[in-house]
């Protein structure tokens, strides 16, 4: 036997031309192989290109290649040339085990002969007869049976995979699996295959069957397994019996023949705790349900009559009851908790309520479960894997839907933003499902606008901008994205009173262009205008730069209190106040301006805890230093 | 018209009998109509239940209930005892539209004549003929519209639901999405119903056919639609045309009949960029991928060829090359970077190789991936909804599954544990992916073991006691959940050097019981006899108790230079670096037993950014107060 080193050097011996075969040599020997160009293979072979390579991906060699496509002359062109007749690929499979893929009885010959053992396997347990049967190549399976293949033999995998219950699979399985008939027939009736043997997990070839997505050879399949005395009480994933398998595929012939078997048990459940009949009521099929009810299945398996009733099927509702279906017109009380206070009923009637699952979010589009509109619907109340969530509802494929996502995607580890839980795609849909929030900081500062504890609102203002400046700083720094509709409508207050920043659809990737988080600012315009006339008369407006900025704010201080401006205090209020209101862009805006200058100093760093500290730093302290 | 009060009082009047009637008594008036028990529904009439009564969930009132079971015995009698016929359940609607579904004339022509309008709807946007459409009531369909309806009419739901390009459906889309023939065909022939009406997602009936998950009447339904006109080169749902539909659904026939339009876009692509004949070579459909490249089909849409081969299809390889079709031998080199450096170059092979998805992950089980061994398979690299994570394998509803997503996803808002990503069920095993971190601290302090850098290692230490302070306690008070598996190798760290806790998998819910959080204890047993050997000299061994245990480690301290140690100070080495090892354990049981004691100021509280602060607290204050 032939030494296996997958360590050959790449480069290939000097040929008779005197070059040297290059790296490049031996990939064009993999694709000469793959078109099929014989005359180019032995050119390449000549020029010395390595006949053992091995592509990086897979392990391919030039002789596997060749066996895939059944090309007996290349095969024996590279066997000439010293091909490795036993050489594996990265999976473990040998050209053995390749050529009964390709169904190539000469081909299995040959490697036989080279010193193929004919129960050989690849590094998942995979022999050539198995291939043969999951690729339905009769001819091969009976020369492999004729050679001595075992039958029975089951999949021994990989030790981490056996510890995940892989493996242990049979070729009858593999046929059952992939609905072919014919070798099924051929395992059962010639070749002695066991009809009951098990992989793993428990599921003999009858629930590889059902489990199966070819769906056009299932019957015949069944009945093949049946007549050959399968075990009809065993499960497959989720627990499911062949008779709940064969209502969850709506096929009332295979639920009729299995219903005809002596030992089937019509009232097993799945793990979910649900009987064929339940299912088959959910789903809608009378036939079934009726058929299932004949043969005495049980009607105390959950709220049939009622999920009858929901369908608008009389007729169904009928049925049930006839054969003594109770209604439960008062379903127990739950002890079902919302975390949420301010939002505690609506999630309870939610919780309580029936509303069809969107893969792992139940939550209902309507006013009474609805937090806020938006431009693409609404945010809503939903329970997404049993858990209150806020889900905000798209246009799949819209551009703020990409954005959202792909922000809330990229900053998962930002802990100042609210948390993406998941989403789900539906009928054209997508909703976006966040942590569930008390309320707005507008809604906020609407109510403890008027209160007079001033230093417990200046704490909780310094925790916002403290979070604030976190949240936009890991949003810049680590995750590269700017918000671009920083307002308090979008900064959230949860029960903990911690602060998170959400709505990102309207983020776009941050360029680094200093302009897209100026965007941000949005300064009351009638309040700018009014302040523009007064600075004005001092001979200047207002520009666009942080320090015209501070100086706005120092004037609006200084002059707030005098007659003329009367009406604009009233809109202003007070304004410390007004600035706490308008602060996000605000400070956005210093924070983007002073992040690279002298000042970085006062900002809090990525991943510390340091809160920032107080300097001399005069009239822009407040807004430079929220902390302190 | 009656007056329509959703809130009237539920009392009913007094009964002739003297009795008021009560809430229970209204409850019973609908049950008595929903087993169809007249006589009971007379009696309570009589005895004053009241006839308008609604159900809380959904509004359903007595006679919504009497038409649902087209009883119209019990309908005559409620109105009989002034029921409102026109009154709306919580949809929006009326007995009328109720009597569309159940599809009964009589009680049709009845709430007609009580004030019904032919095209009234829900809130929804449904009529009644809309309903009889759903429904596939041919009669009812053929009465309405004989007294007016409107065949074209689009749904005109409510505001939010418009945002999200929701309605604008009409009755021939319905009857085309739940299969009924007939009804599609009197609609068609017989009532001039629009083939090509749009919804507001720009769908027409051909569309929601070919959406529907009713396939047995698939085929005749297009057929009928494409006899009709139906154009089709619209698009549903990811951009996919009635042709890309029909290639899904693996339907020859439908494809065939599909490729005879005139003005069909064989090339078109659906949102993920693929045409119908990759989607037929990715679905292994040899028969349709020859039948679109026959009609002329382009073959350069993908790596048609090295699909095929990845399938060991080599008919279909043969086929497309005889097409012209390409191979793609140099995939186009990528920009994508991981973010993990320890990881990272596996990572870019991940990214790179072909996988075939898991929901939202990719991932291949193999050593080249894998991250480490666990007792139900292993933790491994993948890359969920494209970011790089860890993924956890489990079987499929084992104890320790259930326990680490519950955990994880009752602790997603806790910043200092693993961000839990998602998780995807397939074939009887469970994916879990959470933070991809750099590397446990186990093997952190493996390497830094030697090192001299006393200060930075402190402020590392530091910054590893702090937040594993934060994780457990968020771990216990936010989630009420306890370790029991807290050790270095579940403590992990990213490549900010953060620290997080991670395996969830034997975590409990805690039940309050301190002995719960004590078992995660496990100081090295030999260290402990020694020392308990010395200690038993002063007349005690070391109970299990917080006092004993603080003793212990400063007579570890006091006695590790003696001669008579030095086997144990070669286990041990530096014991603060030993305590460094082991503190996990150390500190949660420390934490513990004094988190309700007058320590507890020393430990950070949730959601404060303070640092614990020092006090004079002696020899526990290295571990009590981490932070100092």
């Amino acid at each position: 036997m032939e030494t296996r080193d997958h360590n050959d050097p790449q480069e290939g011996p000097m040929s008779s031309s005197g070059r040297r075969a290059t790296v490049e040599d031996n990939h064009l020997l993999i694709k000469a192989v793959q078109t099929e160009d014989v005359d180019r293979v032995q050119q390449l072979l000549e020029g010395g290109a390595n006949v053992n390579f091995q592509e990086e991906e897979g392990g391919w060699t030039p002789l596997h290649n060749a066996v895939q496509m059944s090309r007996e002359d290349i095969v024996e062109l590279l066997l000439r040339y010293d091909a490795d007749p036993v050489l594996r690929k990265k999976n473990g499979a040998t050209p053995f085990i390749v050529a009964a893929i390709a169904g190539n009885v000469k081909l299995l010959e040959l490697f036989l002969s080279k010193g193929a053992d004919v129960n050989e396997c690849d590094f998942y347990g995979f022999t050539a007869f198995m291939e043969a049967a999951v690729y339905g190549n009769v001819e091969a399976l009976k020369f492999l049976y004729e050679r001595g293949a075992n039958v029975n033999l089951r999949r021994k995998t990989k030790e981490d995979q056996e510890r995940l219950r892989k493996g242990g699979a049979t070729a009858l399985m593999d046929a059952a699996k992939e609905g072919h008939v014919e070798v099924l027939k051929i395992l059962l009736d010639e070749m002695g295959a066991d009809v009951n043997a098990c992989d793993n997990m428990g599921r003999n070839a009858l629930i590889h069957a059902l489990l199966s997505s070819h769906n056009w050879d299932v019957e015949a399949i069944t009945h093949l397994l049946l007549d050959h005395g399968a075990d009809v009480n065993v499960r497959g994933e989720r627990g499911k019996t062949p008779l709940i398998l064969a209502v969850e595929k709506k096929h009332f012939g295979l639920v009729k023949r299995l219903l005809e078997q002596e030992h089937i048990e019509i009232n097993d459940t799945d793990s979910d705790g649900k009987t064929a009949l339940l299912l088959a009521v959910e789903l809608k099929l009378k036939d079934i349900a009726d058929l299932l009810c004949e043969r005495g299945a049980s009607t105390d398996c959950g709220d049939l009559v009622m999920i009858a009733r929901r369908n608008y099927d009389r007729s169904l509702v009928k049925l049930l009851l006839s054969y003594g279906a109770k209604e439960h017109f008062h379903p127990p009380a739950e002890d079902w908790k919302p975390q949420s206070s301010h939002w505690g009923a609506a999630l309870k009637d939610l919780h309580r309520m029936y509303r069809p699952m969107i893969g792992k979010l139940k939550f209902f589009i309507d006013e009474k479960y609805k937090i806020a509109d938006t431009s693409e619907g609404g945010i809503y109340l939903g329970l997404y894997e049993k858990q209150e969530v806020a889900v905000k509802t798209f246009c799949e494929g819209s551009p703020r839907a990409r954005q959202e996502v792909s922000c809330l995607q990229s900053s998962r580890e930002n802990s100042h933003l609210v948390t993406f839980y998941g989403s789900e795609s539906h009928r054209g849909h997508l909703f976006v499902c966040v942590t569930l929030c008390e309320q707005t900081l507008e809604a906020y500062l609407e109510v403890h606008r008027g209160e007079d504890v001033e230093n417990e609102e200046d704490e909780f203002a310094r925790n916002v901008l403290s979070s604030l400046f976190k949240a936009v700083q890991e949003l810049h720094l680590s995750c590269a994205y700017t918000h671009q509709d920083l307002q308090p409508q979008n900064i959230l207050i949860d029960s903990k009173n911690a602060v998170h920043l959400a709505d990102f659809d309207k983020s776009i990737k941050w360029t680094g262009d200093p302009q897209e988080v100026k965007r941000d600012l949005e300064i009351n315009a009638d309040v700018m205008k009014k302040m523009n006339e007064f600075y004005k008369k001092s001979g200047n407006f207002y520009q666009n730069t942080v320090g015209d900025l501070l100086k706005f704010i120092r004037n609006l201080g200084e002059h707030i209190d005098e007659e003329k401006h009367k009406k604009m205090k009233l809109k202003i209020g007070d304004p410390s106040r007004y600035f706490q209101k308008t602060f996000p862009d605000l400070v956005i805006y210093v924070y983007t301006k002073l992040q690279n200058t002298e000042y970085r100093k006062h900002f809090p760093q990525t991943h510390s805890s340091n809160k920032p500290q107080c300097d001399g730093a005069g009239g822009t302290s407040r807004l430079a230093s929220p902390g302190c």
